[in-house]
């Protein structure tokens, strides 16, 4: 049982599919390990520490991938590593197949079985290797640290003999699980925080957290609250209303994050120029929807634009700039989804097709894609 | 009584040596405050903010500077700025006299009465004129952020379904202002902090923001302890042994920030190239006196530089990547200066050239250099 895991090729990928804890485990269900060389040095981990755990270094990614059984990755695989693949390998990673269903089919025809973790069922036996959640998190943490840095204030209030440098106000739009990790940042760091969230049942985190929910509190509201559980659609009265607290609201922040990304669909506008420019200048605000077109007016993907003086920071691969935690976490991701189909006893690769793990993220299998999301569409060209 | 606030013509300067909060006081005490135009821009101040206040916007750097009776600039102005400056001038700011001694002869040679505000008397009365600790306080801050962005891993340790994220190990080096914030800041952010400090009597202060201070605690250390206060030389054995014991202790950090700086001194070297191989791949030090040269070695000041992959931050003017927060501050400081200057009843200036803030921070008088630590000495040329 043959575990690749070759050097992530997109420029903007600091992320490693392993880690040395990782290969450990995997050595120790009897696999080897064979990890392409600098895979882990944008996410700080040299060579020498795979290898102190079991793994081997490959030169170069043909190496790397020749007779694997599974190939780990972040991203992805570009045409040339996915010529290097044979039939058969499976193939594990962040595949992201929406508006790519040409580079899917490649995939299918090159007769590699490719599991995309982006479809994990979010049931609490995949928890643990629910890769959108751990790399939301890490999103959500880095993206105040962002706005720190690019704020040209202090975070906390200060008293100091020269008078007081009042905490900044930072309003987090969207509390789900990138959300409540910048929630949980900025108050760190002093700030005074306010969140809101389409679903008022998100109003009861938002305050564990010690920050303000920010919502009109009407009848509606207070019904759909307790009703608990995910949205059902608000009135279009409700979201008027609601649309003119958070523009009045804005006006008054110094750091604005917006989280609304949702895989596969364009990110859904929630702050538009006229809320920028009416932010005092040297605000920032960090749109974590970048990737996927921006929650902002004025983003530009992957870059740091100003708008009216206002900060707004794009990048698109907000995990990736903290790669070391990142990959820690996506690598065991992985792992522990690659363990279920390691069977213990005789320390060999035996996929259970039938669980409902595999049927959800597999895309391609024996040549075909077999995702529901995909199969039936014709592959573009 | 005019007051003039020229634009900072040092590339690296980001601050401004007035906020729309000391034109309004210096108004209500009389003055006309003249701000060149764009004066406030990198500090985030617009004009409009200034106007809104009282002040007057000037075009460019002559029209701000004709007729003025008080210059506050946050640098030593340069020799264009200087030729517009008439005789009998005040000017007030960070004036970084040692090793520029021509400078300041030029500065006494043009007519103008020039103040230091780092040679701010450290007494009670003063407290709220100190430059030196109103900017280390944001500086120390703004490297604990800039830390946090450089470093690849989250600072706070996280339990997450997908493992463990361990807390970052921050060690500050000196329990000086910038020290005391840095450790503040680090612990906000979940860090486990040590620190220390050539003052054994550090030890409480760097305990009771929740550091974990690093000495060798024998009976030598235990007497300085008490004995309170600065600093009595410790021996040299101790010192050899305090030396082995802080670069073991380096091995083990993620982060370490170096605050060792004295004005007009060469920065002790703390940190030695041994001691950065030691530490893991990714770490970061940052290096609050790379503009002394630096407490580091392979600090590059003013940039980022990687020795045995390790991050060394060495940015110059660390107050300055906070400018709003720091001007704020350094503004007021400059203000709290000048009040003492300016006659209540008529409105008017009539400094007193014998109250001791004035005697220990002028540098020049009637076309001399008039201060004890550069008057005896003849000017370079």
């Amino acid at each position: 049982m043959k575990i690749a895991v070759p050097r992530e090729t997109a420029a903007a990928e600091s992320r490693v599919a392993a880690t040395p804890d990782t290969v450990k485990r995997l050595v120790a269900q009897g696999a080897t390990v064979v990890i392409e060389t600098a895979a882990g040095k944008t996410a700080m981990i040299p060579d020498a520490d795979y290898q102190a755990f079991g793994a081997q270094i490959a030169p170069d990614r043909t190496a790397t991938l020749k007779d694997a059984d599974v190939v780990l990755t972040v991203r992805r695989p570009n045409a040339d590593t996915l010529a290097d693949m044979a039939s058969g390998t499976l193939l594990i990673g962040s595949l992201d197949p929406f508006g790519h269903e040409a580079e899917i089919a490649a995939i299918a025809k090159q007769g590699v079985s490719a599991f995309s973790m982006e479809f994990m069922p979010r049931i609490t036996r995949a928890q643990s290797m629910d890769v959108l959640s751990s790399q939301a998190n890490l999103a959500g943490y880095q993206a105040v640290i962002e706005a720190a840095t690019a704020y040209g204030r202090a975070m906390p209030m200060m008293m100091t003999a020269a008078g007081t440098v009042p905490a900044a106000r930072v309003f987090i739009m969207g509390a789900g699980v990138a959300g409540l990790q910048a929630i949980a940042t900025a108050r760190r760091l002093g700030a005074v925080v306010t969140a809101t969230d389409v679903r008022p049942a998100a109003k009861e985190q938002v305050e564990s957290l010690g920050a303000k929910f920010i919502a009109v509190e009407d009848d509606e509201f207070k019904q759909a609250e307790t009703s608990g559980g995910y949205a059902k659609e608000m009135s279009e009265d409700y979201r008027k209303k609601q649309a003119e607290l958070v523009a009045s609201h804005i006006a008054k922040q110094d750091i604005v994050i917006t989280t609304a990304l949702i895989p596969g669909r364009p990110a859904p506008k929630l702050v538009n120029s006229a809320m920028l420019s009416s932010m005092k200048p040297g605000s920032v605000v960090v749109d974590l929807a970048a990737e996927r077109g921006g929650n902002v007016e004025g983003t530009v993907p992957g870059e740091v634009a100003t708008v009216s003086d206002v900060t707004v920071i794009g990048y698109e691969n907000m995990a990736g700039r903290i790669p070391a935690s990142a990959s820690a976490l996506y690598a065991k991701n992985l792992f522990t989804f690659l363990e279920t189909m390691i069977d213990k006893e005789s320390k060999t690769l035996k996929p259970n097709w039938d669980d409902e793990l595999l049927k959800a993220t597999c895309l391609t299998r024996d040549g075909a894609v077999v995702h529901p999301a995909f199969a039936p569409k014709q592959p573009e060209t």
